[in-house]
């Protein structure tokens, strides 16, 4: 067999297989949501997180691909052309893999950014509100801001470096979650006048352990696919590398946040490690390839560190983020893309606090304006009455565990 | 390397790699049927799906695997040459690939078929009664139909095309299962005398919703493995395209499910949408290579709306299939593979209704002499109090969430 | 491409798939043991699986991997050289394969003798006590002995044969968890003075069954990967052997679990059949490719009835193991151990009784020592409060399930 034959068949094996990793992450995401809102939530947060994580894969091959990776040539945006993205049938072996097992990667990252979104604005968002978002998102705001760099646009050319998307994946849908919880406001009761903050607590922690579990087992795929090739002796050295970096810096985010919840509040609060995990988990996602073992644990354990006083900040900012997903995918991901020059000595910090600002301000900006948007058209609220008999009464017409509670 | 072993390594470790996936199914249906029924039958489905998957493998060694592959030759049956299967210590690599890795990825697929089977006729059937229909059903009853097709039998001499199996594995089980459903009648309680359908709601939505995903995931072992090789430019690419339809087929059923149950109900359903999912990927099941996406999306599509409109017409029909099995795997099923000469030039509408006719009318009527048979010998139905305090009380002795409820 | 190129991508994708696999397996002793306790401990025991898989990582990043693989030569022990393992950036494919996918493979491997502890001395031992004892167990204890073996230390020497671990990983696991156990005490109640054993009921079977096809779904790799190779015809097959029998042999200890639990008690035991799935699992691990497809599940249905004898008989020695993981992983352990010269007639049972009792008295001696030591020191047993209320609330301040139990 030629040698280029055998690279294909790798290549492609490599994506189909860390693709479907990534795929398990939108269930990675959904238990831990699920976990971490209250009962009344808990259909519709499963319902949103199987939507969506479909919309994402029909949007991006109806619009976003083209998008993203078509024409973009330095620039800013790619070519608009439906319906046009893979021809499955006719594609060729040029490219090293085949044309569908790159689209069945890249469509699984869409997919991450807006699970991102769902658990921060959980439990007082309208269902279909959330959708139309979602359609925006995955369409139209994330492939464009995905072109910049991984289409080759003009991020990749000043040498913007984000290996596996701290900032062109995680960031989008934390800065989109953040847009989402200033508008939607906090859960009523959540914060009282007085300034105290109500905890509500998760309703099952198994099902939040499940899904952090899972999450870090899919983001071998996430990190290790991201090396886009398996077919040679350096590729696979590379993604074993990769493998590695990734679950030392996840490591690395549990013991920090582990330690930090004992000091601080004096118990170890589960969460808390879960959130060091995923945090230690998109810090190294910029940059899982060049660190040393020692220096992904220690990325990974600021994100950890990073995580743990995040959260009570927000709580102070009376922003009300259900999971922590701002905290976790926001301030982690800038974090971990700020650190790529510290071990990849390609990468420059002017080009990476650009790449950050400016895909920071467009998701931002776009955000407010789909959010306002959609508050103005539809309203993006439950009302006080839906919100406080749960949206699973209100929107699903199904209890979740209707034998457990009332 | 020869290219011959190059491919051998490729077509084996795709094997292995794709029937792990759907081993994970049956943890999947598992998770699924624990979250549908309520709490009182919860550890008697667990313990079922994993007998079920266990005597599956088991039998299939013993009898199936020979009954389905051996010495068919355009006929109707198998050999019956009990214990000799594989010998993996003499094989040999004529077929370019390990034969153990074949024997694995079939019998992964037999014990698909019998976990359909288990979610329809649950909360009533007896445990060793059903475990019985199991092993009838994947010794004798499944390896003989799948001879007809995928053992060279007579079926694919006429050209009937199932390519992964929506007739094959999917619409087995579900004529297993609607036989099931009748002999034994529905839950007590669930129809009332005047035609009133009494819900009996799921008693844990994350796990159903978990089951749903373990299952999308698997799915792709599922029908991309049965492109049965991987070492070919060819094998692989083809391989990428069916991972890209089986997912956007299973989006599409989500939509579909999504706003027809919406629509028609004026709230969305989580199950009709977790349902709509599975419909899609049993749709898609008998052609996923040659749609092209959006072809995809549509096949898929019409599996979440045939799911949407068949649950409630069951009901009508006072059929008491508690997790929808029948609508997504047998209903499905026959429109996936009615289906494929719209996609597939190759097959015709003639030889798929021959296909589907015939295997409907072999297992539904061996299916009924079966559950006769053993309510004859050994009943099949759980008392009406054993079925009232519920099975886990009545045959397992364990509550399956004891400390929640009582 | 030269076939030492192509076998070096083999080898290595096989390492990183088959180790995520094994990754995943902490997922399922988590899932296992939160099913498994009482309500008032199941935020504890997630806690203490994803930390003890994140310090077992670090742990054998920082001494572990080299104790157990460098410089041993025939002796008991490797070298202690800190931070040194893997230079990822300087690796060479002289091994062929990435030297990052072994460290990452043998790594998990860890990680699974640890999180057997857990599950044994769970709901009475104190969390920063527990961790400690991981601690030494990943970075000391665990390493030297597996380098007696794996390492070419003088066990490899006189033949002791133990293909993925039954020895060197599970009892290993089993033998500290014995040691755990016995020095802890039972939980409070458990056995009245009357020598009359307190049924403490699993919290919540649907997870514990979820743990348990995770940690089945795992094995593959855990066993599969044990090849080390995949590079060559030869090792393609010898993988799809170890697949079909490490599955057979679980399906062999389900089938005689189910049997015996309804023999025996009349009633099937969904956790007997749970624990006779990782009983077969554990028993086939020593020698999985070896066996026929028939000897496998005679092997697999042996350490299913070891489980069902053993659960209760260390009930009358008062021995509180919480999960069963002393017979499923130490007695079927050392049965599987035990086995290896049935079906290969390279092992000796001469030297399998060597190295079995070599292991066993040395784990065992320093795991009585060091929960000794972390008792005198630190203490290692909640508060007879602290244990009345649960770990949850004494030691996490979190309830796992707020909303359902009090």
């Amino acid at each position: 067999m030629e040698t280029q034959d055998i690279a294909f068949i790798f290549n492609t094996f490599s994506f189909l297989v860390n693709g479907i990793l990534v795929m398990l992450m939108a269930a990675g995401f959904c238990m831990l949501e699920a976990g971490m809102v209250r009962t009344k939530s808990v259909a519709t947060i499963c319902t949103k997180n199987i939507v969506l994580y479909s919309l994402a894969g029909i949007l991006y091959f109806l619009i976003g691909y083209n998008l993203m990776y078509s024409g973009v040539d330095g620039g800013f945006i790619g070519t608009f052309s439906p319906f046009d993205v893979v021809d499955p049938l006719v594609e060729t072996s040029e490219g090293g893999y085949a044309g569908a097992s790159d689209w069945f990667f890249q469509m699984v990252f869409v997919a991450t950014a807006a699970s991102i979104v769902s658990g921060a604005v959980a439990e007082r968002v309208k269902l279909w509100s959330f959708l139309l978002i979602v359609v925006v998102l995955t369409a139209i705001i994330y492939p464009i801001q995905g072109s910049w760099t991984w289409g080759a646009g003009w991020l990749s050319e000043i040498g913007f470096s984000d290996f596996a998307g701290s900032t062109i994946v995680h960031s989008v849908g934390g800065w989109c979650a953040l847009a989402g919880c200033i508008v939607l406001g906090s859960r009523t009761g959540k914060y009282s006048k007085e300034g105290k903050v109500n905890p509500m607590q998760a309703s099952a922690l198994p099902l939040a352990t499940l899904g952090t579990f899972l999450l870090w087992f899919g983001w071998f795929g996430f990190n290790g696919g991201s090396q886009l090739a398996l077919g040679s002796v350096a590729d696979a050295s590379s993604m074993a590398r990769i493998f590695c970096n990734t679950n030392l810096a996840a490591a690395g985010g549990v013991i920090v946040a582990l330690i930090l919840s004992q000091v601080l509040y004096k118990k170890v609060d589960l969460t808390f490690v879960l959130n060091g995990a995923l945090g230690g988990l998109v810090s190294i996602t910029a940059e899982p390839l060049a660190p040393t073992f020692l220096s992904a644990i220690l990325i990974g354990g600021v994100g950890g560190a990073l995580v743990v006083f995040c959260i009570p900040l927000l709580d102070k900012l009376k922003i009300d983020d259900v999971v922590g997903a701002i905290p976790v995918h926001l301030v982690c991901g800038i974090w971990g893309t700020l650190a790529v020059p510290f071990t990849n000595t390609d990468a420059k910090f002017s080009s990476q606090i650009i790449g950050i600002l400016a895909i920071g301000a467009f998701v931002l900006i776009t955000s407010f304006i789909l959010w306002y948007s959609v508050k103005a058209v539809f309203g993006i609220r439950l009302s006080e009455e839906e919100e406080k008999v749960g949206a699973d009464n209100s929107e699903i017409g199904l209890s979740s565990y209707p034998e457990f509670i009332k």
